[in-house]
């Protein structure tokens, strides 16, 4: 045990590894669609609106997902996130395949989770017949269904705008000339996410999220759904929500630069590099170099004056 | 493009111009905008009541819009607090115009995505039938409408009221003697935007701001709703949220000075430059320069004690 | 104008007299209990249940109204947390006599600023006929009425409860071995008061505040309101608003002394003066000298590491 | 009396002993419990649906009730924390049990002041008859009871799952790895209250804490209630709201160490005593001394940079 502790010690925390960043990718993207899916399961199950504490309960969620493990791998939680960072340059391809892979798998367990505490209660709701379709539907406990009168366009359409709003967060955050301070990043990434479930999830849900809408749409055909969950609506729905926000996460990306970043003040004379934000460590791998070198976050956690 | 990328780094950057100033205010105040008819539209779509889900999108949207202006143009996306830095000539008259129509123009745009996400929502409601009256009515989606027993007085009173209000928060945050701290400004903001909405909005909704109200409203008529925008009641309402607002930013200025802001003690022991504020580098225009000199503000920014 | 903006910028600034305090007292209590009222009329007026949004809109405008005058007269914007001071000998009579009548009188115009605001929709909703009986009831737009089923025992119970949990709240927020990082004031200030309103308004409304419930109360006498706004339930209730409160927050400091206050480590080593509350200015009155002298302050002032 | 005064001063205040912080996680524990089982009041004696208020109700109770007791002794304020740390080798067995006894009283306490504050409205509502089933059931004023579907084995699973996602986020709060600012702490705690409270409390209402679940439990029988508060399901459920946190939160913390807690980097160069958690007086508890020592703590507050 103790040869175990000692390398754990030495090899996982000095430099967390690719390994490491998976496996907390994976546990708190874990974490927040647990919470978000049982705040869903919580309101199919009694038949209820779904208001402003589903709403909250994913913006927290996600903000806590966040904060827990913004010291290893970003975090980014979500593959649209990990996608803007590839196309930015600030991440390495086989890194994104991982942090994406890892997402999923972590969105797939917590759907199995949510299934296992609901599951008397889904079991008196509709009698062991899953659909999701009817007054008994309960597709909505785990993915994303469109409303009916929702075409194709407007679908994509409605995925990109939810995912850019989100981006556009992300910028805002992690722009070094914004010096937003670190004490109010989970304060501003709680307000982000109820910004878009309030107000643009009518149409689909604002999934916004690749693994949060296919890793449970996959453990759905576990749980006794039938292979319509992929094939709903002639197979036009599915892949709208990794496309979509996949798209959306370049689109917020650029319309932040153009709209606000390019004419923010560089005003050098500020140690620009005070901030420590939570997705930093992962802006320093060089493309030759897979694993980010946190040597030189020694100095910058120095210098932070929180 | 490196050519471009230089012209960027050394113009925009070092001093942000009226042009850039100018597109920023319109990204923000289309930002907020955008967020909060979106909420509103969730819920006219659903025929829900406008609770607190769409309050706190319309606070949040708004404070989230300030965090990312703030370090290039205030910002204020609003011309009811343009229009109160102008009357204390803290602003020229060319500035406030140009802020005044590039918040209405961001304000314009954000109804249009607006109507293109909820497209097939709206057409499902109404049937293609734009109206502003009756079961089907869906005018609040883009702007203001007053109750049927609102008199023109007292929706005059109302618009003062609440705009009053709004400023007040403004004073209180701008205030160099209440010093209050960097940190807390976008809670501050989202709080007071909070007060307003939840109970000043029975009446005419709460528009609190000309360009939120007047850019979609104009664009209502692109969108198939007809003349009735403007003519609502006999011509005696679409000037109201302009008129009113624009005064009540005024009154609430005076109220703060009279009744807070002339008895705060001015500790002048205490540096009172070391606030910047989110709206403060507006504050150092000469009205013979019409760009502000930021090399000022770099002394401002050392002294940041965040 | 210039020799009254010297005398402005000397006389009153310097050190706030009685006469700022009572300004200050009056318009801070004016400004929450405007948005206060304006909440609850927004729901009776429209037959709504008073929910979570008028829970908060109390909270956020004790929250500002507090934030706003805490550089001038503490604030307290209730007698109750006067009267509180008063017993603790940290206040002189002339004082808090001074104090409750401002308070008071600030509760009252924001009472007819709310019935100017919501006179038409007021009209329309009771035919001009103002009653606290009955469907058409909207006394609770302006002050505290019990459930029929409450006793007089019962009432003063609970009243003295809900304002002994506000007053443990300002002990905590005060306590300077406690010290409680000022950037957490507002948000504990607003949390406290939802506390409140969210788990004990049921019995009579959590007016918590006597300033809040008898200056409206006798506006409603102005308003077309009967006497029955006094004699109602044989003259068994309009006092105890009062008297509970005045009481529950001298046993709410005894409360939070007893069981947490005495207990608490007094570690010296700290320079405890470091904490600047909001409501600390009044702590240093001397009963012989009825003005407090601010020239300490600037030492606190230096001092503090916000 | 000033003997009683020197007495405190000298013996409590130095160095909090164990019968302080037994005094203080009584009084901590017994005004969360008060504002949480108010807020069920509000909510069944109205027959309402138990919303977002109630649950805010109880997470901003126990984010303040933390606050309150931080300085002395932890505070811990629930059993399944204490059997957290007395597993985890930081607390003793003598101090757990104190501790765990505490908190039941304060609970209970709790219970009896709102049955006295809404004595009345409860006999308005059953007519004096106490039940925990049908039309008039108030049983969840007081404590927990399943609903019907609920299996034995689910509601063991869901007690768990319940508090591992507690003990989750004080692992996060008090890993000196993450450093999370202090000034972050009541956010975070309100926050993880919150998630659990609207995602994981449809099926026994995530009562999370053995001592605010049996404490007003056994209350129940000196108001009324019949012995079926414990007898409830043939005896499967009053043992389930303890067993299952005091499991759950050992589960937590295991879930944190293994996912995300390991893969943490160390950053030695950087202080990591300078964070002092709400919780972290009780980590230095030798075995053999029950009596923390606190002079080590001077220490950390001088460096502390809040």
């Amino acid at each position: 045990m103790n040869a175990v502790k000692t390398w754990i010690n030495t090899e996982l925390q000095q430099k967390p590894s690719i390994f490491s960043k998976a496996i907390v990718e994976a546990a708190c993207t874990c974490f927040f669609v647990f919470i978000g899916l049982g705040a869903n399961s919580s309101k199919i199950l009694t038949r209820q609106y779904m208001g402003i504490d589903v709403q909250l309960a994913w913006a927290s969620g996600i903000g806590m997902g966040v904060l827990m493990g913004s010291r290893v791998s970003g975090p980014h939680i979500n593959p649209a996130v990990s996608f803007m960072f590839l196309v930015q340059k600030k991440m390495s391809l086989s890194h994104c395949l991982v942090y994406c892979f890892a997402q999923t798998f972590g969105a797939f367990i917590a759907a199995a989770m949510i299934f296992g505490i609901y599951y008397d209660a889904l079991n008196a709701f509709d009698g062991g017949i899953r659909t999701i379709h009817g007054a008994n539907a309960t597709g909505l406990m785990f993915s994303s269904f469109p409303q009916d009168y929702l075409s194709l366009t407007n679908g994509l359409f409605d995925q990109v705008a939810n995912t850019a709003v989100l981006c556009i967060g992300v910028k805002a955050l992690t722009d070094k000339k914004a010096d937003i301070h670190i004490l109010l990043h989970p304060f501003i990434i709680i307000t982000f996410i109820f910004l878009i479930v309030s107000s643009l999830s009518l149409n689909a849900g604002s999934s916004i999220n690749p693994a949060r809408d296919f890793g449970p749409r996959l453990f759905m055909l576990l749980a006794g759904y039938d292979w319509e969950v992929f094939s709903y609506n002639n197979y036009k729905w599915w892949w709208v929500p990794i496309v979509g926000p996949m798209t959306g996460g370049v689109v917020g990306g650029i319309w932040y630069d153009l709209c606000i970043g390019y004419h923010m003040p560089d005003l050098s004379i500020r140690n620009i590099n005070r901030t420590r934000t939570f997705i930093e460590p992962i802006f320093e791998v060089q493309p030759d170099d897979e694993e980010a070198d946190y040597s030189d976050n020694n100095t910058v956690d120095d210098k932070i004056s929180t």
